[in-house]
């Protein structure tokens, strides 16, 4: 049996042991105080601090049959908050969306680098790429693209939970399967600062007629001449943030990044538009 | 349309690509260029060596109708090398594999403590937790839990790519299963340490008697009653990691947590086995 089997059982043995009036035992509380504060970090508002540990804390129990430590302190483990004191950032997740070659895959590259030039860790998660791996059993059905979205935004939020920055970079054209990424990370709240929303929405509002003319796959003319149908964009629609759309950035964290006149902004200066962000709304510090 | 249909078509038109003869522009060849080293960095053996940037980068470029920067140093973001030098770690997975109740998760907390009081960043990945979210779609068939499994080690494998010391802490008890993951890392293999593997199997070899007496989530007594078919030391068998069995350490990195006598050590002596292991073959720096 694997670990699968333990889960669906658990709600029945919590059933009934909800019936037996809680008669278990001080070792059955103390297992599952170490998993609630283990695997459930982010629904704990409690703040613990993280002793330098000391050899003197490995007092051995010998006459106890079970893994355990005499001090309970030593149970707690490394949380959301330590890891973010380590790293001194905040943990979340920077949503790029748009057209195939409006310059998704760039910012991500160019935001990477300018965070690691600040000393912040991020991790770029790439639709494409995630197809050769986690996303590798995933066909190209309708339910099957919107699976590909949804896995990538679970992956996005254990890595904010990790602490890091998580540039996901997908064109995710259909508002439905962002707001399904959206509504994941409110769990993952930061503890110490709740009004904090982990997940932010870079538009690449960039003219079709600019992502055509780019074409850095090659797939606009395949679609152009009939050989890639549904393609975004040419017969299947892009729906751009509302958020961004009405212009209330305090309503929910999106930002747009367009032409100014007809020029596109470079790399560089993308990527200081989204750091420039995350810096005033706090999550390049701890 | 979304990012499934650009990796499929991609190859179609690749292949077109190459039939014309690599006629592509130079934009073409930036924007490649830009790809791999963005989303590919493990299979890239070139170190790249980021510089601090200043705003001077930044130089716009207002002729351009494409997001680009005149220096194309800038085009390198930040790889793995980078991560881990960041972190001063090297990512790895470090798979906790036994019984039910053989302490993996007091053992995954106590190391992701141990590690932190080390200034070393890790991440819990507990296959019961998974399925609240990335694989609350799975059922319980088999071909169900091998899927578990297999998405559980893609996401490690993106996590040790990240640069983190991820901790897996799930039963998987059969050798195809964890033989699946091992797989999965080599090509994740550090650029600068080839001959380093970025899975270590820890072993809780402890016995079913002693695992059953504990029983913290009360699943032995049921599957002894016979409401649970199918659990692992009761009516389905666990497989223990072959290389532990054989005792050859250099063949392979596993290691075997276990009773001294009658006594099973603390979590902070176990975490320590671990960590020691881990610091001994270089992972605890970049």
């Amino acid at each position: 049996m694997t670990e699968d089997l333990e889960w669906r059982v658990l709600s029945e043995s919590e059933k009934e042991r909800e019936r037996k009036g809680r008669r278990k035992s001080l070792l059955l509380c103390v297992s599952t105080f170490i998993h609630c504060h283990c695997f459930l970090p982010t629904l704990s508002t409690q703040q613990h601090t993280i002793k330098p540990l000391s050899p003197s804390h490995a007092i051995p129990t010998p006459h106890s049959k079970f893994p355990s430590d005499s001090d309970t302190q030593s149970l707690f483990f490394s949380g959301r908050a330590e890891r973010q004191k380590l790293l001194n950032q905040k943990g979340c997740v920077v949503w790029i969306t748009g057209l195939s070659g409006s310059g998704k895959s760039t910012l991500a590259c160019s935001l990477s680098r300018e965070l690691y030039s600040r000393g912040k860790l991020s991790y770029v998660l790439d639709g494409d790429n995630l197809r050769h791996g986690l996303n590798k059993d995933l066909g190209f059905k309708a339910e099957e693209r919107t699976e590909n979205i949804r896995r990538t935004g679970e992956v996005a939020k254990l890595f904010a939970d990790a602490g890091l920055i998580c540039v996901a970079s997908l064109i995710s054209p259909y508002r439905r399967d962002r707001d399904t990424c959206r509504s994941m990370l409110p769990d993952a709240n930061f503890i110490e600062a709740r009004h904090h929303e982990a997940i932010l929405i870079v538009f690449m509002n960039m003219p079709l007629e600019l992502c055509e003319l780019r074409d850095p796959k090659g797939l606009y003319k395949l679609a152009r001449a009939g050989k890639i149908k549904g393609f975004t964009g040419i017969d299947d629609p892009y729906e751009p943030p509302l958020n961004c759309e009405v212009h209330v950035p305090e309503a929910s964290k999106a930002i747009e990044i367009k032409q100014d006149g007809d020029v596109c902004p470079t790399p560089t200066v993308m990527a200081g538009q989204v750091v420039t962000y995350l810096e005033k709304e706090g999550f390049l510090e701890h």
